[in-house]
């Protein structure tokens, strides 16, 4: 790979990406609004030549199709990443997710720029009838914004390959964890306990089952997969062949913690509207290119929780 | 059904709708941009004091806020529906269908009206891997930009199901025929055999296999399902339980005009890029409603065509 543009690059998955991108020799471009991003992540990679950052919004086309230029692979890690408020500004899921997904497109096609990575999510199945859910699951309904929005933009990335030979890999991601983790649960949890390690509450009966992959697993598909160079689109879900009740989460915690507080529920069997009580993905088919997560969830869990306790003013930014 | 909120109303199926709604006794309040609607598909409803018509574009969310105002249920027709043309001007399915479907949601939502009926597509299936397609086909791939942004679409008001507490119908339409049909193969045909009886060009070989249903079918099916409140969800492919190929198609022109062209085909298995070579919707669920079409295919093409022989002017417009 020569120069690659990363969309979202002072993200939590995205400045993973560019250190992983610049270790192995590619220049990067790095693209970032900075409305979640945060310029600590991109520290190392601001002092590498090969490394540019931009800052810029999505939905700014012309400084985008200006910024693409002369790049030759695009991953597109920017969004509004957090599925849990989508009801509460209902446009913005449609104007990051999938409005900027097309300004990206349209960038790309203006520029002769065709080959893509693009990151999806399992929020796309809604409540999947089948678990473990396989890429072509029964046309989903979708149940939250956030995934409504993301399945929208691989649609039309989708309909680029078919009408401009587009070549794009989609990968719909389980919640990812790992170091500069900024928003989720493990964050939620550890930040109450920081303020009171006798009480924790937890959205939702605790019985949800969810699947996580540490951030360097994630890392590690989206640029193998990306290497191999093919035509069309491929789709990927990505995860470990593993998952976990809130309760176990919760568990892990407070045992690494040494707490022991009295535990609180919001009930229901979802943590918020659109939530999926049980995400696990089918991942037979990135595996079989390969690719094998290094971590499993207890091990990803705690990478992130010693990665909040030495980077604690993260606690602050949201 | 009280006031009804008919989008598209100067449309092809929009306008056919208003007089069916008119004629039981519902007050209409029509919606168009006259972007391909025409003002002489509403001469019967405007002398009806049960009919308002309004011009206004739905990109207007303001506008629409406020002619959507006491109604009670919507019936979303408004798009750009033709799906040749998409990456003619990439920006445009998105913004007309999905964009716009968005702004239709909010302007419910901010009134309090959630009983919403929408016009999607087969196209959404892309090049189905199920023939006759079901509702539930695996998760399909886009292959144009008119699918694309039908699909997201309707994501987006499934999601309003689940965070909004929308009552939403989608019907995936196959190709409709029948008065008030502007664009298309028929007319596409007739046209050019009243310019030259002698030749017919045809895009791809002729094979390609469509479904089609007869406009006031497809009317009558929205009209019922609307009546049958219901709470939540429901998908309906809806058209007939035929296909044809486009040589069937030719044939039956060519024998109502009495002409015997030399037919000379663009070649290949598609009309263009990202169209189907077989479109067949599997219908048994709107069946399973109590609907069932009036007119097979054959008959609709030749209501088509009697209708237009009648309204030539038709042949000006695009």
């Amino acid at each position: 790979m020569n120069t690659v543009f990363v969309t979202g690059a002072a993200g939590f998955i995205g400045s993973n990406l560019v250190d992983r991108l610049l270790s192995t020799g590619s220049s990067v471009v790095g693209w970032d609004n900075f409305s979640t991003g945060q310029s600590e992540f991109l520290e190392s990679a601001l002092t590498n030549p090969r490394f540019r950052l931009i800052r810029g919004d999505m939905l700014d086309r012309s400084a985008l199709a200006l910024a693409i230029q002369g790049s030759l692979h695009v991953f597109h890690l920017a969004a509004n990443a957090d599925v849990r408020f989508g009801t509460q500004d209902p446009s913005r899921d449609l104007e990051q997710n999938t409005v900027c997904t097309h300004n990206l497109l349209e960038a790309m096609r203006k520029n002769g720029i065709r080959d893509l990575t693009f990151s999806s999510t399992g929020s796309v199945y809604g409540d999947a009838v089948k678990i473990p859910t396989p890429e072509d699951h029964p046309y989903p309904i979708q149940t939250s914004l956030y995934g409504a929005s993301k399945s929208a933009a691989e649609g039309f990335i989708q309909a680029y390959c078919e009408g401009f030979d587009f070549n794009a890999t989609i990968f719909r991601f389980v919640s990812i964890l790992g170091e500069r983790y900024t928003h989720g649960h493990v964050l939620d949890f550890y930040k109450q306990l920081l303020e009171n390690p006798g009480k924790l509450r937890i959205l939702g009966d605790g019985n949800q089952r969810k699947s996580y992959l540490y951030v360097q697993d994630c890392v590690e598909a989206m640029v193998q997969v990306a290497a191999t160079k093919s035509y069309g689109l491929r789709t990927y879900n990505l995860g470990t062949a593993e998952h976990c009740q809130v309760l176990d989460s919760v568990r892990w915690i407070c045992e690494h913690l040494r707490v022991q507080p009295e535990l609180e529920f919001s009930g229901g069997d979802r943590g918020w509207v659109g939530d999926s009580p049980f995400i696990y993905l089918d991942t037979t088919r990135i595996r079989e290119t390969g690719w094998a997560p290094k971590l499993g969830i207890q091990e990803a869990l705690l990478k992130t929780l010693r990665w909040l306790e030495s980077n604690q003013w993260v606690l602050e930014k949201r």
